[in-house]
């Protein structure tokens, strides 16, 4: 039997998993992400915590294909990653140190784009090799990926869709300091930013003039209880969501649109809500893409970070 | 010396061009598209005009690598056109049945995937493997090149970008049935659509007033010569043209975007002010894309078609 690494590294964690080449998790585990120093402890204490398991689990190193890297940042194919501000990291080579660190083969990518490749391989997509994964969490992000490969960009900022603009007449700015980008209406935040203009410009009655503070999970409890303000104030959610993903998949035609983050654990009225809106705005020769909730939830790093390595393992 | 050929399949011509491997073109000329008959005589015209040229070039066979073909319809990865309207095709194999007619090795693509492939190689964007082209002509259309390929999308539809929407409150509706689509605004109708609404509803002199027929030209003449109802109409149209193309481009973050089509004659001024707007609307990480204008002209799909028998004929 052979075996692998998936490493997600996150601001405040890194997460470990070992999968068998099926895929199939074996075991996982979080170790803390020190960002001191230029975050010159990340990569040794990931390479310690692997070769400890291997270690103390008897398995053969040369029964480990190697090691897959998310990394919130930019990386390019060759591995150079291009200064991870949340990490500290400047302009080094992940495989190179990771590897000499280990002994083993590298392979990294960017979260976003290795978590689009987990749901693609073994979450939403169950296997479709031609996805957009949209996240709506505090922000919104997301990533491509397109005959089975996760798509960088030339700048490693593929995927970094939460800013197209939806809304040229909005009049707030976005925290990126533009206008009408798809983060001010489908995020968390952007939820309770839209409940509480609703909120303040009608009379209506709501549940929602109780809560303090309002949250976006209060806006999709209140309209599960079919409070009718917000359901209009979800409606509006959904038209932008349906807008905005109509516009990713116009580039891209993709099989199957994937949504995760925090906000998608609203689940099916959310799935039904943007289809219904991506209908109405999306090219008729791409109206059979389907919809599918995230499943992997914070493995989906994990998983895509091992498929990147066994990928590179698989082609030689 | 080896050689090959692109083939270009529109509506009324069909464009085959001669290519050393170099991707110098050393001949080109023109058959006519005899579509009566769900289109039965296309392919044996083709194969018929390049045996011709073959025999008649004292070629050998053995040194032609094959032929590439840009398709004005949906073609898959395996070959398989699945109906082509315009020249009454039903579903059938074109690698398999133009393999068959002329004993070469084909490789077909939807037109404007291989003309952006063209451009990508050849054209305005010079050897750039990342690439976005969109095409503003009677309608808007494009095409999308990742690592030096053609990205076809799941349904054949990827890099239909004309209909993607960039305003959620236009009024009037677009050909295609909905709303704000991008091709209401910058293709050559939506160029004259905006400039007949800007003169109905305002006093303010212009040039253009005396224009019957108004045409997208005469809009950009009237800007050039310093027409200031001409310049706050192409002010708008190179408003939503930077917003579109930043929306199409933080998916795919590319190197360079070329400009192709007829509007894209105005040049220039054109490339100029979609880039101002462009950098009001991308997102900071993608701000280095370059802008170009396509360069191939007519040609653009006989050089990607070329492009795609030659990565074929090199990868075995």
């Amino acid at each position: 039997m052979k075996y692998g690494f998936g490493v997600d590294i996150g601001g405040t964690t890194v997460k470990i998993a070992f999968f068998d080449l099926d895929g199939k998790l074996l075991s996982k585990w979080e170790i803390p992400t020190v960002i001191e120093n230029g975050g010159c402890r990340i990569l040794p204490d990931i390479a310690a915590s692997i070769l400890q398991y291997i270690r103390e689990n008897n398995c053969k190193q040369e029964d480990v294909i190697g090691i897959g890297v998310g990394v919130p940042g930019p990386v390019d194919d060759g591995g150079t990653v291009n200064c991870c501000h949340n990490l500290n990291w400047g302009v080094f080579n992940i495989h190179a140190a990771l590897g000499e660190l280990t002994g083993l083969p590298v392979k990294a990518g960017n979260d976003a784009n290795v978590a689009a490749l987990g749901e693609a391989w073994k979450g939403g997509a169950n296997g479709c090799e031609n996805m957009v994964l949209a996240t709506f969490g505090t922000g919104v992000g997301g990533g491509i990926v397109i005959n089975g490969q996760p798509v960088n960009g030339v700048h490693g900022a593929a995927g970094e869709i939460g800013h197209l603009t939806v809304n040229r007449y909005e009049q707030e700015p976005c925290t990126c300091g533009k206008y009408g980008c798809v983060e001010q209406y489908c995020s968390a935040t952007g939820v309770v930013r839209l409940a509480k203009k609703h909120l303040a410009l009608r009379d209506r009655e709501s549940v929602l003039r109780e809560q303090t503070p309002l949250t976006c999970k209060a806006v999709f409890d209140a309209a599960n209880q079919k409070d009718a303000l917000a359901m209009e104030i979800l409606e509006q959610v959904y038209d932008y969501m349906g807008q905005f993903l109509a516009s990713v998949c116009c580039v891209t035609d993709p099989e199957v649109v994937v949504l995760g983050g925090g906000v998608s654990r609203a689940g099916q009225p959310l799935l039904d809500g943007a289809k219904r809106y991506f209908d109405k705005y999306i090219f008729h020769a791409s109206s059979t893409i389907r919809f599918a909730l995230a499943s992997l939830g914070n493995d989906a790093g994990a998983y895509g970070a091992f498929k990147l390595i066994l990928t590179q393992y698989q082609n030689g």
